[in-house]
């Protein structure tokens, strides 16, 4: 039993994506199947289309930040009913038992959790993960979020992995009233920590390389801007930070903001993967400063996310397109020119 | 109005120590004055003697690990009284008025504490710190400890330092009875990690390079070994530790430790200051895991750790010398000759 899927795939790392049917598993009891709106679209899915972190298979059908109407649910199911607003992030699947999976942290599973795409389904049915590039999904209810009703549905996309990945380690590092933070980089990513750490109640400021993201950042909220290529204006914001959340996605010196830390503050990388990072250790240790990562979050907080998106009406801000212009909007993503996120709209696929 | 000290001081970066007579101010209104019986010998002291980060002022008393009974109190002075056993680490003073300090951690101060030598009493006198290789000692007595009796007195000494330095950190990242706790280095400082963390209750490893650790590390408490140049074992320990406690004192590749932490786990840099330290990202992102400093402990801490170790008995492994001797002590201490710290006994100073 399975249901059919038009979807886009790459076919291979050097090639653009293109029209891809396949199938799906039929919703079990306790899945639920939703009819794809939205998918957004993350720098990582152009890394894994263009197998940049090397573990790529094809044809692939990426997309992890998606939104959908739940069309069919299992019997078991409690969660959702048919016609539910449904999320599903980077993840569709844990082992469910390590300590990580019994402490909500799907996302830390010792046994490595189940990637929405380019990944199979080894806890349970075995077959390939496809991702949100596509017009339905079947999940296990336990890995899919209820989405708000009051936010702009064609927005919520990007919060599956952009969202949560900012809002997690805003909330580990306790950022509240009293909170100053700080945000490197003001992309997807970026852009997010921002209305986060505002929502929360911080002062926030951001640290940029250009004067021409100044009026940016000062729409979306952020109280303070550093240009940190002054070396005037990082001094006057030496050990300043609780949390600093560095966005950039490539390799970089992590030396002009640590001191900028202040006592038991903390550096939390969550947009660079695979490179090596460092800084002076008398930073860290007279100060007992922290350089630490942060990977997505749990599915509990992922729902606890989505409900305070709803509560404070935050929706990233996106660029709708449809599926067909994917391969124009890599190429774009490529250049940063994207105000903060391509949102795919699904209705482009089933013409 | 002043008194006389006998000492022994580096004249300048590449001369040996030798005798100096020098004067301190007389015990003021909430200082005590202590006859100094033993003083630890710190790696510092010769980074600092031999003006390897560049801000040693000649001539100069080293030794911040004093260990001595007081015998003039200031009459404002509620905490001692003469004949009490007092102990001095590495801070004299501090602004008081800081976060950090209002805080108990007058390590991290805003405006920099007064070191027990090589610097200066900026905050009230005025007059240059000499350290602990001399028979007396003047200091305010909420910068000073009181050492409990019960104790080895010519082992505490290296407690003011390498034991703060060690407790600190176990204590603030939450180290008891579940815990997992590696070591990295078996000098002064790892070994009174591993006393401190077998006494909280914690499960611990030593990281050593060398099978000749092997026996020391066992005498110590220790309850697994891993060979860190063995991969097999390496593999072994990946994701178990909470905490490591990283003491090596030179720059090294934190890379092989990195993948042992747990998600959550903290690996702790103490030993090495001034150099550039790093890491893989993707190790630290999906596993949350932290790279951090700490730097010896606040007064107030280092009263629970004198008491701490006064309940359990614990103390260093040192070898006395006479104050004569600090030189070639020196070139041990280089060569990593000494298990584990020099202590020098202030009577041979008096004769």
């Amino acid at each position: 039993m399975s249901i059919q899927v038009k979807g886009y795939a790459a076919f291979s790392a050097d090639k653009p994506l293109g029209a891809f049917d396949f199938e799906r598993r039929d919703c079990g009891d306790f899945d639920i199947e939703i009819d794809t709106l939205y998918c957004g679209v993350c720098h990582s899915d152009l890394h894994q289309a263009r197998n940049d972190w090397g573990w790529s298979t094809y044809p692939m059908v990426p997309g992890h930040e998606i939104v959908g109407r739940v069309v069919k649910v299992g019997k078991n199911v409690t969660k959702f009913k048919v016609g539910d607003l449904a999320g599903i992030g980077c993840m569709v699947d844990s082992c469910g038992k390590c300590e990580p999976c019994k402490h909500d942290l799907e996302q830390y599973c010792d046994n490595g959790n189940v990637q929405t795409y380019n990944d199979s389904f080894r806890y349970s049915t075995g077959e390939k993960t496809y991702g949100g590039y596509s017009t339905r999904y079947v999940v296990v209810e336990n890995f899919a979020c209820k989405v708000p009703e009051n936010l702009d549905t064609k927005a919520v996309a990007p919060l599956l992995c952009a969202g949560i990945t900012t809002y997690s380690p805003l909330k580990h590092w306790k950022v509240g009233k009293n909170s100053k933070v700080a945000v490197v980089g003001l992309g997807g990513l970026g852009h997010m920590a921002i209305k986060f750490a505002v929502a929360m109640g911080a002062e926030v400021s951001l640290f940029t390389r250009s004067t021409n993201k100044f009026e940016d950042a000062k729409k979306l909220g952020v109280h303070h801007i550093v240009l940190s290529t002054d070396d005037a204006q990082m001094q006057a914001v030496a050990n300043k930070f609780d949390v600093i959340i560095d966005t950039v996605p490539y390799k970089h010196d992590l030396e002009p903001y640590v001191p900028t830390l202040t006592v038991d503050g903390a550096l939390v990388l969550v947009g660079v993967v695979g490179e090596e990072v460092g800084a002076n250790s008398a930073n860290l240790i007279l100060k007992r400063r922290t350089i630490a990562g942060s990977c997505i979050g749990g599915i509990k907080e992922t729902q606890e996310m989505l409900d305070f998106c709803g509560e404070h009406n935050i929706v990233p801000d996106v660029e709708m397109i449809d599926m067909q212009y994917i391969n124009e909007a890599y190429e774009r993503m490529l250049k940063s020119d994207v105000k903060y996120r391509f949102v795919i709209d699904m209705q482009s696929l089933k013409k």
